[in-house]
């Protein structure tokens, strides 16, 4: 089953690229320029063009799988929030569905299941990301939806955990390590879940693998 | 059968309201001040208070019919558009459907349909809309969604059009009369249409009351 990896050249897409290769574990990139297309089939990844803004349809032929972990990221503009969060999301979702790509993994955000209690310094964020979700979870596919809390460039600690707290009302507490969110997605991989759950996820004292063994 | 307008302080929402009151059709104002409150009210037109952003469930209550032409405008910040367009919208149509309210008139935008084809301009804003109207055509309500193109503060012409021209990509030519607009929902008050129709609106030259005939 080869995995089309939308956002390949952001930071938890990188991270898990290079968990591809190195588990080798079918996998493409999706990139936006021929440079960055370069870099990862230098890596030792297949790699396409395909425009998030854009045409991107070529790039889901031969997949079998999804995984979303495009962002414009919470810092840039709304503009953007709307343009790549929200509507590259949405194609994306509806590419896989027109073309019968079944399996979809969704990296969203912790509390985006209801923006008006998320921090506020991102609220247009989460409002993105919950109508993204909401249509991943009306549509016909086998999805996985991720809801990581506030990403650190931090190594990996191989725990992570489910549980939050609504009153940490700038998620200070709220974090985890994109490497660890890197790492549970190679996990599911090489080992889907039964589709149809969406996983909180942030630091915590569960071992990464017995982790998502809540889950099945 | 009581129509809660959302947006009633917008420009379609205050010819509407006036139209509302003009006609005996029962209806209330959502606003989101005092003063607006007791400006509708001394109009003739119950008013009540509601935020899009925050609390309106109440504001609901006693009603069975939505219109929703609230809209922060397509030239605010893309940050509005996701808070106010998309996710006031969305909220709106989730409040009805957990309220039993049936019939929802929305007012979305010409070219929503395909955020992608429509002005670079407003790109931002029809991806909020058509997210939006996504969810209503969605939804278990009787929708009746209306796209008009560009508006205008003329004077209406007392006639319409579904026609456009997709390569006119600015809407230089696609445009519509606000009056229009109010006049044209003015109408669907007093006759609902067959529900689950989605109506692209420009000037033209039907007849308004014929030009909705066709959707009969």
């Amino acid at each position: 089953m080869k995995t089309l990896i939308i956002g390949a050249n952001g930071k938890i897409g990188r991270l898990l690229a290079e968990r591809c290769v190195k588990n080798d574990i079918p996998a493409r990139a999706m990139v936006r320029t021929e440079e960055q297309q370069r870099q990862f089939e230098e890596m030792g990844l297949e790699a396409v063009l395909g425009d998030l803004e854009g045409d991107m349809s070529a790039a889901f032929d031969g997949c079998e799988q999804i995984v979303f972990s495009a962002g414009s990221g919470a810092a840039t503009s709304p503009h953007k929030t709307l343009l790549v969060d929200l509507w590259g999301s949405i194609r994306a979702i509806e590419l896989a569905e027109q073309k019968g790509i079944k399996q979809f993994i969704m990296v969203s955000s912790l509390k985006s299941c209801d923006p008006l209690r998320g921090p506020e310094k991102i609220r247009h964020y989460l409002v993105a990301r919950h109508c993204a979700d909401d249509r991943l979870i009306r549509s016909s596919l086998n999805y996985t939806l991720l809801r990581p809390g506030r990403l650190l460039d931090e190594p990996g600690t191989g725990h992570l955990n489910n549980e939050f707290d609504w009153s940490d009302t700038t998620n200070a507490h709220c974090t985890v390590s994109r490497e660890d969110v890197a790492n549970a997605i190679t996990l599911l991989l090489k080992q889907p879940l039964p589709p149809g759950q969406a996983i909180d996820m942030i630091k915590g004292n569960n071992e990464i693998e017995e982790f998502l063994n809540l889950y099945r």
